[in-house]
């Protein structure tokens, strides 16, 4: 086991008729005004929106409202809202939405308290030294982005898909109602757990093995997986609904990658390439295709925790490790994920293009190091 | 599943060498003299205090020395070092040992800033509303306090063992290094063993059923039980030791009961009226006793759960909750913990005594509420 520090300071607000308790715990830490960011309105049409401002009215928080942050959300957004934030002398920011906003919401929170460009975090340029306090309420489970630090946000000039994690964007408190997602489209649920799903193998897959850890990963991914099944059939089922998001939580807040070497986020950081180029792909829906992908390039470094895998998750005996893995890609099948690029829309000649954007990132990798020609090999695989 | 609301705020610094960091994050805080509470003198032989002592000098950091914390701690000492620490003006305290230690040093931070008698948080007759920052470095992995807000101690003058639980008193920062438990002697791994297990229980059992924390839970009994069986023939095993410790913090620091109805705390305050009666019974050997027969005399209100622990924690097929039980049992007898009151040294005419202690919390518990005849019910079959 590796050492580690685990520190997570956000209050996890969980369950029914939580989102309207947002205003109270605005009212207890003094806050007087936020930035409301928000994404193209289905907080409008669920009534999340409506019970938030409610809470805000009753709790004498004022608010200014920033609208239109999209799935793999966009620099120019984030830099619009930060230049409100500071106009608008709010206090604090409020993300109500899903990963994407809330992402963006954090580069908001630390870019307020920047005098340089708020891409300086995402290039590597500059490190985060205070942000305002966050506030979230989920309404998509998916990312984690709700209890940790991270935010991935596009350049649209560069193209670059580029992360950045800080302990000051934490949300401080982050409200999670599951009901407010029973209303969500199938694909969104389908991508949710993908991603997920990839959050937790980036650390099962890192070279490290810790049992507690195996055994809370491997819980999560099968918790998902359940969940997913009944709720693809039975969208309103509320303890499906729950464990779903909370596994999502569980995924990315540190829990899921104790004692480990950091995760191996190659598949991650491939997989933005694709969103990069072009931004319909779903960030799910890409990594369905690329972790198997992956999986398959890189299996001989550590096969034992690929039969691991394949016994604990899907109950099959000595199996080898591409039984494993394609287990895994038949269960993204059943639930009508895209398992190859050709599915989502790429042609062959952009596999260049691809590796290009890819390899800016390159060498990467814990379990096998990857260069320029390893990744556009498994980018071939993904094909 | 429960609404819940999950926020623990301590940072847990985790691994090899880590004891010697205390100063380092004193000093960031910015604390200039702290009490150092400790125990019966273990810290001096397995090195602890030395690395200490060296790390609060090397950062400029004072400190008040306070020993002679025992298991089972007592109020009179709580009071002893609550008054030292007024007197020596420490911005801080420094817990250094196991669960008795850091329980006490929870006390003597919220009892340095509260007015009246340190026991009112106990009897329930005023609640902690602050308190100093407490630092806590691990030797005993057990009971989970190093990331928790609870504290029980012993009133010695009227036999009562009680708790209290605050935001307040979780340590800010929590230091445990596996390392330092190679020369733990073997009953403490075993008490500590099902101290930790008892906890998972607790909620496992307390009625609710939420399907990632049963998969949670039943990864950190089944790490507990297999570690500890690696340790007991090879203590210095650090990845079992590393799992173990693990292991122990997570069985009570708010992720074994996500979503539960905040556990069935029975077995625990049965237990509490055994080392109140004898302060030589250590409170795992206590649980060894009592909660098996516990589970014997409430398993008919949640027959399947007994067979679902059954299954997952011994691989029983469709076995009867009995059958479940008996494996517990048979597994602490394995280990070597007591399994029957006789054992620890009570004998037929304690069991009204006994009765008598523990039914000052009656009724309790939650999967059944237990009166006064049915906690004597519950001692009879652990006799």
């Amino acid at each position: 086991m590796q050492n580690f520090v685990f520190y997570n300071p956000t209050k996890l607000v969980f369950g029914k008729n939580t989102v309207e308790k947002i205003g109270e715990y605005l009212k207890k830490d003094n806050v007087k005004k936020v930035l409301l960011l928000a994404g193209g309105g289905s907080i409008k049409k669920n009534g999340v929106y409506e019970k938030v401002v409610r809470s805000l009215v009753e709790n004498g928080v004022e608010k200014i409202e920033v609208w239109g942050v999209r799935p793999n959300p966009v620099l120019s957004k984030v830099k619009e809202a930060i230049s409100v934030a500071k106009n608008e002398n709010v206090d604090a920011i409020l993300a109500v939405g899903g990963g994407s906003v809330i992402d963006s919401a954090k580069a908001v929170a630390a870019g307020v308290r920047y005098e340089g460009d708020v891409w300086d975090f995402y290039s590597g340029k500059a490190k985060v030294k205070e942000a305002m306090p966050l506030y979230a309420i989920l309404t998509l489970s998916a990312t984690g982005t709700e209890m940790n630090g991270n935010s991935v946000v596009t350049n649209e000039e560069t193209l670059e898909k580029f992360s950045f994690s800080s302990i000051h964007v934490y949300p401080k408190v982050s409200v999670v109602d599951p009901e407010v997602q029973y209303t969500l489209p199938q694909n969104q649920l389908v991508n949710g757990a993908v991603d997920a799903i990839s959050h937790v193998m980036e650390y099962y897959f890192d070279g490290e093995e810790v049992s507690l850890t195996d055994r809370i990963d491997e819980g999560i991914i099968k918790t998902i997986m359940q969940t997913t099944e009944v709720l693809l059939d039975d969208p309103k089922n509320y303890d499906a609904r729950a464990n779903f998001a909370l596994s999502t939580t569980l995924a990315l807040n540190g829990v899921s990658g104790l004692g480990h070497k950091g995760g191996d986020w190659s598949s991650h950081a491939i997989e933005h390439a694709l969103s990069a180029l072009n931004p319909d792909v779903a960030h799910g829906a890409g990594l369905a295709v690329v972790f198997p992908a992956w999986m398959k390039y890189v299996y001989s470094q550590a096969p034992e925790r690929f039969v691991q895998f394949g016994e604990n998750i899907f109950g099959l005996k000595d199996c080898k490790p591409e039984e494993a893995i394609n287990a895994l890609s038949d269960w993204y099948k059943k639930i009508g994920a895209p398992t190859t690029l050709k599915e989502l829309g790429f042609k062959e000649e952009d596999i260049e293009k691809l590796t290009e954007i890819a390899s800016k990132m390159a060498p990467m990798g814990k379990l096998k190091k990857l260069e320029r020609d390893d990744i556009k090999k498994i980018l071939e695989i993904a094909y």
